[in-house]
C-alpha cells in the first residue's frame, strides 16, 4: 500500500489520457471523473481501472477523439451517440445537455447509445446539484448479474444515482449497484482469500455460494435482494430498467449483449446496438417549488433521519451520501492510498507512453 | 373464501363511493383503479381496503368532493394539491396532467400533496403504455421501516411503479414497495398463524426477527436487502428518494409525519406538509427513438430474457408484469377469491350505507 497526493495521481492519469490522444479538455473531464471514484472512497471505479480504458483503446473499442452528438432532441429529452468515446467524457457531456433542457422547461432527460464506461455514477448526478437541481445517473454494463430464477448472467451491476440537493446540510448522494454487492466488493474478497457472504452470488446451478472467485467459474451476482423470498425480483426489475433505460432507450446495446470492460473478451455476436448506454435526467427544484422552501425541507428531512434511534451496536442512521463525502474530505488532504498491484499496474500503463510520475 | 365476479365487486365498490358523495366520475374512477389490484393478485390493495377509505372519510380525513388543482407548473412538470382527495381519484388525475405534458414537451412529471393511498402503483403507469410512453408512479406512505442501523420507523414501504410499453409482447410493468416484503405479505402470515422468514422485520432493539406481528410490538418492517451486509441501505436510499420526490418536492408530509391510513391512529404532530405525497412522470417512446424502433427491441428484450437459463428446479425467469397480467386474465372470467373476514368486512361497510348485494 502506498498513498499518492490527489495532485499527482492527478497529473499522471491527465498525462496517459492526453497521450492516448484525447484534447486538453477531454484529458481534463476524464481525469476529474475518474479521480472523484477514488476521493469518494470507490477504489473500484478510481485509477485502478485506468489500464482498463488503455486497453479498450488499444484494442480501437475507444475512440479519443469523438464526435459526442445529439441525434433526436424534443424540449425536455435528447438522444446522443458518444461515438466511442471514454464514457468519462460523453457523460458530463450528457448531463450537461439535461441541465441545459431543465433549465429551459422545467426537466431534461437524455439517453445515449455508442458508450464506454463512464466511471461513478454518482459525478455526473451531483453536476445537477450545483444548478439547484436534482441529478439522476444511470448505466447498463457488460453481464455480471443473473435474474431471478435464473443461471445465466443478463444484466450488469447497472448503478444508479440520485442527488438531491439542501440547504446548511450537504446533498442527499445516493449511488448504488443493483445488486446485493458491487463487483469490486468480490474482487476485494478475492485480493484477501476470504470468502463471501451468502446472498451476493450464486453458483453455476443457481446454488448459494459464498466463493468470491464463482464468477471465473460461471457463477453469478445476484440482484439486490439476494433470493426471491427476500426480493432479488425486485433488484432485477431495477438493474432491468436501469438496462432499458440506458440501451433500448437511446440504441445502446443492452442485456447479455452489453460490451465488455475487459478488453480481452470478445465483443458478443449480434449485438443489437451501439456501445453502453447510460440515462440522466435533471429536474429543476423550482419547476415544483421555491428552491429555498425546498432546501428548507430537505434540511428538515436530513436533520430527522439523522436523529433517528440507533440500533444497538449502531452508531447513528447515516443519509446517502455522508461515507463518501467523508471520505473525499481525508482523502483530497492526506492522500490516496493505492494497492501495489494498482500502483504497479499504473506504471506499467505509464511506461507505454513514457509518463513517469509515479 | 368465497369468490365473487369481478361485475358484483365493482358495483358494490362504486355504490359505497358514490354514498361517500363522490361524484359518479370519481367514484367510477376510484373503483376501476382500487378493483385492479384484486384483478391482479394483490389483495392487500383493493376492496380489502375498502373499510380504510370509508373510516379516514368518517373521520374527515377524506373529502369526497375535492377540488384537484394544479398550483405550479412548467412545461414539463406540475404539482397539484389533492385537496385531500381520494389518493385513488387524485392520482389518475395527476398521472394525465404528467401525460398531457409529455405529449407536448417530450415528458411530463408532476409531483402532488395533500392526498391519500392511491391503490396500486402500476395502475398509474399503466396509464401511460396506452399511449406509448414509459409511465412511472410512486407514493409515500406512513412510517413502518426502519432505516439501515436505527430502530425507529421513518419511511413508509413506498412503492415504485414502471410501465414500460412493448410490441407484440405485453408491456414491461414492476410495481414493488422498496422494502424486503410488503406489508400486506406480513398480514397474510398474521392470518395463517405463520412465521416471517429472517431478513423481512426486525424487532424494537433491531436484532433480526421472525415475528409476523413485531409491528405490532415496536418492531419494523426491513428496507429492500434486509440488513447492512446484503445491500438494505440501497432499499433506504429508495425508500428516501421515493419519500422525497413524492412529499419534499410537493409540500406533503414526508418520513415519519407521513399520515396513517388506519383512522384510529392519530396524525402525526407538527407535520412539515399536507397529506400524502405522490410522484408520477411520463416518456414519450418517441421523445427519444421511433416507437416502432423501441418497442422491436423490447420484443427482443422481453424474448431473451424469457429465454435466460432457468436455474436447477425454476420453471422459467419472468418479466416484470407477467404474474399479474396472468391473474388479471384468470380473475376477471372466474372471479375474486376474498377471505371470509374481508367479506365479512365489506357487507359491515355496506351496511353503513344500506348497500347491500354482497
Amino acid at each position: 500500500m502506498q498513498v499518492f497526493p490527489y495532485s499527482q495521481l492527478y497529473q499522471f492519469t491527465f498525462d496517459v489520457f492526453k497521450a492516448m490522444g484525447c484534447s486538453e479538455k477531454d484529458a481534463t473531464t476524464a481525469t476529474a471523473v475518474l479521480l472523484s471514484a477514488d476521493l469518494r472512497g470507490i477504489d473500484s471505479h478510481g485509477v485502478a481501472r485506468l489500464s482498463g480504458y488503455v486497453r479498450l483503446w488499444q484494442a480501437g473499442r475507444i475512440n479519443a477523439t469523438p464526435d459526442i452528438r445529439i441525434i433526436h432532441e424534443t424540449p425536455s429529452t435528447a438522444v446522443i451517440d458518444g461515438d466511442a468515446g471514454l464514457g468519462l467524457v460523453v457523460a458530463p457531456f450528457a448531463m450537461q445537455v439535461a441541465i441545459d433542457k431543465a433549465k429551459q422547461v422545467g426537466t431534461g432527460w437524455v439517453s445515449v447509445q455508442n458508450s464506454n464506461h463512464f466511471g461513478i455514477a454518482g459525478y455526473h448526478a451531483l453536476m445537477a446539484v450545483k444548478e439547484d437541481m436534482i441529478g439522476m445517473a444511470m448505466t447498463n454494463a457488460s453481464a455480471l448479474v443473473a435474474p431471478t430464477f435464473s443461471v445465466e448472467k443478463m444484466l450488469g451491476t447497472n448503478p444508479i444515482a440520485v442527488a438531491i440537493p439542501a440547504g446548511k446540510e450537504p446533498a442527499f448522494v445516493a449511488d448504488f449497484a443493483t445488486t446485493t454487492a458491487a463487483n469490486g466488493k468480490l474482487e476485494i474478497l478475492q485480493r484477501k482469500n476470504a470468502n463471501a457472504p451468502l446472498g451476493w452470488v450464486q453458483d453455476e446451478l443457481g446454488n448459494a455460494s459464498t466463493d468470491a472467485n464463482i464468477l471465473k467459474k460461471k457463477g453469478a451476482l445476484l440482484p439486490l435482494g439476494s433470493d426471491r423470498e427476500h426480493g432479488s425480483h425486485k433488484g432485477y426489475a431495477l438493474g432491468s430498467i436501469v438496462d432499458i433505460f440506458s440501451a433500448v432507450l437511446s440504441g445502446a446495446s443492452y442485456g447479455p449483449w452489453a460490451p465488455p470492460f475487459p478488453a480481452y473478451v470478445p465483443m458478443p455476436e449480434n449485438m443489437p446496438g451501439k456501445g453502453l448506454g447510460h440515462f440522466f435526467g435533471a429536474m429543476r427544484i423550482d419547476a415544483f417549488r421555491p428552491a429555498e422552501d425546498f432546501k428548507h425541507h430537505m434540511d428538515n428531512w436530513i436533520t430527522r433521519f439523522r436523529a433517528a434511534q440507533p440500533a444497538e451496536g449502531c452508531e447513528k442512521v447515516l443519509i446517502p451520501g455522508d461515507p463518501e463525502r467523508e471520505m473525499e474530505g481525508i482523502r483530497i488532504h492526506s492522500g490516496i492510498p493505492l494497492v501495489d498491484p494498482v500502483v504497479e499496474d499504473l506504471k506499467n500503463t505509464g511506461s507505454l507512453f513514457d509518463i513517469k510520475g509515479l
